[in-house]
């Protein structure tokens, strides 16, 4: 069972690094979820995203501020098809962090982005440290 | 201003209804976001979904735990392009409620999914009642 866990979390976190969008869900302090794409990337347990779009604009603030009130949030990636026994999805649950500076963010993303090669985010930039990394697929993992 | 508001408001909803997987994110008694992906049917300003996969799994447990704690959710489709000029995403925000009844959202599903119309969806079933719809997109509306 531990080995088979082990297995669905390696499984998604790898399904989940080679994605190009995924969805980052947060809530208020009023546990109200909110939802928005992202473009990111990971490293080892942690996803790094930036607030590069309309910085000012309140679907930007919002995610901010929710983050700031309560650092749980889930990110998912899924695949759909018309075929349904190709669906799957990979998750990641952990706590975010928002911050001015880049660190390693704005390396890691302009080598998955040729956008952010031509025009590096100002940010801010968010940082995930993800606690669980969860997965289904229809078909036997491959 | 209230006739741009109304503008995208029309837009997200029809680019949402128009989609065929969604993202549900719903959040615990203490605030702790869930995501999931659904196929569903948009009826005026009513979101029907089925829980047919696995339905003693955690996940899907997880999903309907939340909302009898919690009903507020948010709901995301969108878009990615390589080419970021045609990046879109439209979002649901509302109030959820589960049910074993089916009412209309058997027959919604199956006219848009086959695979429900072979195998129509058990239940329970999951019905959102749209409070705002929102979006945006890269380039202009259209």
């Amino acid at each position: 069972m531990v080995r088979r866990m082990r297995m669905i979390s390696d499984w998604a976190r790898e399904r989940f690094a080679g994605a190009q969008v995924a969805r980052l869900a947060t809530a208020d302090g009023f546990g109200r979820p909110h939802l928005v794409p992202i473009v990111f990337a990971v490293e080892r347990a942690t996803i790094h995203s930036a607030v590069d779009a309309k910085p000012k604009s309140s679907t930007a603030l919002r995610r901010l501020a929710n983050i700031a009130d309560n650092p749980q949030v889930s990110l998912l990636v899924d695949h759909y098809d018309d075929d349904w026994t190709q669906l799957w999805w990979a998750r990641a649950d952990g706590i975010a962090r928002v911050s001015v500076d880049a660190g390693a963010a704005i390396g890691l993303l302009a080598e998955r982005y040729p956008q952010y090669r031509e025009a590096p985010p100002a940010g801010p930039f968010i940082t995930i440290a993800v606690q669980h990394w969860s997965g289904w697929s229809a078909s036997p993992l491959r």
